[in-house]
């Protein structure tokens, strides 16, 4: 008996194959036919594949057995602690940081006392062309819900 | 000689004053004709008001000089760390441990390597109807940097 | 104008009034025909009250109106951190260090992917009597959601 | 000589186990007569197993000695930081963190001061269902221990 | 109403009186007829004290009613962090992380799986005349709990 | 030339030949006529241990030249942190934080400005039979230091 | 007799007075014929002034003796850790995380083994326009010292 | 399929090359014709290089292609915490704490609210003679972004 | 009943009376016929003075009855987190992290296991002329404790 | 290509040949010519050597190649964390922890305002011979430097 192979193993080998291929996430995403930010967040270990996308993702990649069983591996979600400092990951954070209390507040104001999901939750980035420079548009989407007891 | 009023003392005076006046943020947002997270976000203590705006807000919400004079502060920016971890606020950082590698990645495979700007930048929250119950929708929308020696 | 007043103070004096005229907890929830936990929680500054709430508890423990108005304020929820190392809070993050990889391996053999919320939430605490020693029960009951994009 | 394998390891090798040969942490208590939490968090290393329940779990899931020896190792108790802020651990700590406080005023009222115990202590986790959508009921039961000089 | 006088608060108001008076811990505790470590500790807010024992304090060190009226108060326990790094504090640490491992096994190996509580648990120091240089004896003497679902 | 074991490596092998050979600690401790916590804190690797001593526990275990050679190393001492929330030892630093600023000030009260040495110190761990349950009975006993300029 | 008032204090006042006497940074210096970013750091308290200086700039802004008093106090130096995150100054600290080591590299090349000082040691900056956008430019400008025992 | 090789394995073969091979930094720089403290931060892992300049600096200092394919990779930028305590780096730090907050106001001063950008941005190190010892001159330049909503 | 004077506020007016009458620490320790490291230290709230030399302090600089008794607590020692990373007090932290294992390894060699205690110690700082620059030389001067069961 | 060999494994094979070789740092000093401490400091890592004095050691000590260019390599400088608490080091830490403030106050009224170097440095370890106990003497030797403009 060996261990299942460690998620972050997993996506070691897929963005090497992607690489190696020339292939974009769009490609893979499109192959899988699945949004994007969901497809490479769950081919980097956040979201647990079914069998057929587990399939799909090895065979399009070149990629064996062990791959494909740990893809369909439940998650430990979460961030590693030394990417939070990267520059494209940390303006998020800071934006984040200026922002957050406000949003807070509009929330509130807007649907009274409750969250937005990070679990029914959905997420896309995209490209807004722009004269003074094109810019990225991030939109975080999720059901709110309200404290209930 | 006093020192000039702190953000945080003006930002809960105006909060008081928003209650007891029972005014909403977008009436005081349309009062100032200013976007509305920017709007929040500005009397919260992260960006200096223009001293017309700073007039504008203190008449509408019966402010005194004292707030006026610190709402055109030039602010240090950053969240009171202990609202990091408040439910509403939180979520938004869970979806970034979830989904930050892949935006990480999907920024660099669509416009190069750089980063989303959080100071040529603008964010909104609306609600979207949705029978399976209303959703918070979140839109940061900054400038492309990229890496530029 | 004046900030109002800090749900923490607000907090304080409740905890003060309801010492000097000897009531319990319980007299207090029935007072606002609320469950106990929610209730303490929300006077300890967790949860805002409605008008009608907040006027009915300071009318029975004879507080003033600054202490009616922020109970009603949104607040921002979390811990003293100073409390999380008291012995009898200490004992549930224990607990909860020794099972929380487990009940998350059953939370997903029973229900699939997805967490238990704390928002749609509600928890009880009752004494079950033991003759080996009477026991504290706590119930967490959440509503199981589902990651769906 | 060679050291006894490191507990975690026998843990990844009991799920690789229990995955390829498609039985639930449901089955693996039944064949051992034990509490599902308490079994899952014994295999996953939190507790020691006797010498019979060691050999029992091996041979159900075909695994060696070198496992069988590590199960009946006394454990060092405690949580890999990293799955503090998973999602579906996470909502557990947030709920402490909100009601934590409330819990603690609750038990002094009713038991006087001391503790839960989480050493003489039993957890369960189970499905309420629920028109609304079903519900993770988990339950804490553990002596409370007056602090008793 | 007041908010009652906060136990750090009557702490230092005890250790001035005591000081100013020129009494000892000693003869504080054989006042209260009560453990001395407990009576320190529980005079510097780690125990609440009964009404009559808060009475005899005040009435000893002629303190008034808020002093009093704290004493009772429950406390939350723990540590100011600033103290751990006091060097008379610092020496328990240091042992501990010394031989804390070697008293796990040996409580282990002597009592089987549990811990030494420190609810149902005293403690004492006292003086060891030794030729060589008196010796600090401190004894913690705490109920053993075995696991036990 | 090899690097020298580490004191970790060599504990992990000393732990697996006592539970292999079914000896406890105290029989360790009885071969090498040693106090059972410094024994076992010395094998753990908090002590070096005398070219005999080694030589003793080598034969004794059946290990080789390569742990005997670790023993005699001059540690590095301290705890890893992970095993610092192990219940077992938790309740150990928990008292302290309790009781810690108590032991401080009856040390200054019986013995003046200074500390209870970790050094030229011993430590004993033993069983109180208890008709309400045994009793784990542990004693620090360290020399007391003045700050002496 | 009084404590000398903090520097946090001073600067506060300093700072208000900039601001409603309507002087740039850049008067204060010229006024104290310094350079430009030792006179703002020495005014927010981390540098002492000569009793000469003080009363300069006390004379200039219209502040009494307490802040000429605290001016020439010998500092603590320090930045408060909540303006580490503030966005303009942060970027300097991104830039050194992603060009420190190579800085270190090229001293060493440049230099042999040893530091820039920071003590020995002048800062500025200046504007350089730019058809792109105006840059910030900032020179640090130490003796190197070489590691010499 | 293998993993891409880690960008700080390659430039530990980096370093150990140049060492081996007596090349300097600036051989290297002036071999890729790119600035040095870039060519640098890239060969250390900070930037990705192209294709062509991978080729070059693997021909010149008789490298493989796993580290060819690992200097092309996107990285994941930040610095090894441990490194931020080296003198030669710390000394940056210490420099930053100190002239931060005034670096901050002059910028205000000078460009309005907003940042140095660390992307659109170069910095140079250079030796600058001077009789009382030479000096190490950094020169950040970035340009300036004004908060732009 | 008032609460004895804090030891920092006694020492801010230490400070604050010494800079006003223009005396020098070595003046003061002079007056109390002490040496000058342990008379600042404990001036500065390190180490209990006795009645006498409170008493001798507070006539020497005009200081009340306050400040004399609270001279004579005993204090909680250690330092400001914020003055750590203060420059002239961080260069002992470097050296110290720099030479500490050389310090470690030279005491074990010289003595065997043991330590330099901090408690039987003194420390001495002075001027050593030199023509490349006066030198400051520390003296640490404490008992040697071996490690004795 | 091979990297360079870490210096942490370098210092560890050199540790393994003095006691296997039964010599002592102060024969390896002594073969170098060179100061204790500093001899020791550089072994184990912390300053580079020159090629004559890595050859003399490897020699001396009978090690390789791989160490012999590892030792000569440009350190990045610091300490293991787990080093800080070993109780030999933590005493010096507690030292400067307890008498830092007063080193800081002194040193600027005999220098004035600045630091003693930690680069133009050297430090020293010797025995005392006292008839209560010998005693450790440490002597920090650097520069004074004063912040120069």
């Amino acid at each position: 008996m060996t261990p299942i192979m460690d998620k972050a193993d997993a996506a070691a080998l897929i963005v090497a194959a992607r690489i190696r291929k020339q292939l974009s996430w769009a490609d893979i995403a499109a192959e899988l036919d699945a949004p994007k930010v969901w497809c490479v967040a769950a081919l980097l270990g956040q979201h647990p594949l079914t069998a057929e996308q587990a399939q799909k993702v090895c065979t399009f990649l070149d990629l064996d057995d062990a791959v494909r069983e740990s893809l369909q591996l439940q998650p430990a979600r979460g961030i590693d602690p030394a990417l939070q400092s990267d520059p494209t990951i940390y303006r998020f954070q800071e934006a984040l940081a200026v922002y957050g209390p406000a949003l807070k507040e509009l929330i509130h104001e807007e649907f009274g006392d409750g969250i937005m999901s990070a679990i029914n939750f959905n997420i896309d980035v995209r490209r807004r062309p722009d004269p003074d420079g094109d810019r990225v548009v991030v939109t975080f989407d999720g059901k709110f819900l309200d404290y209930r007891w």
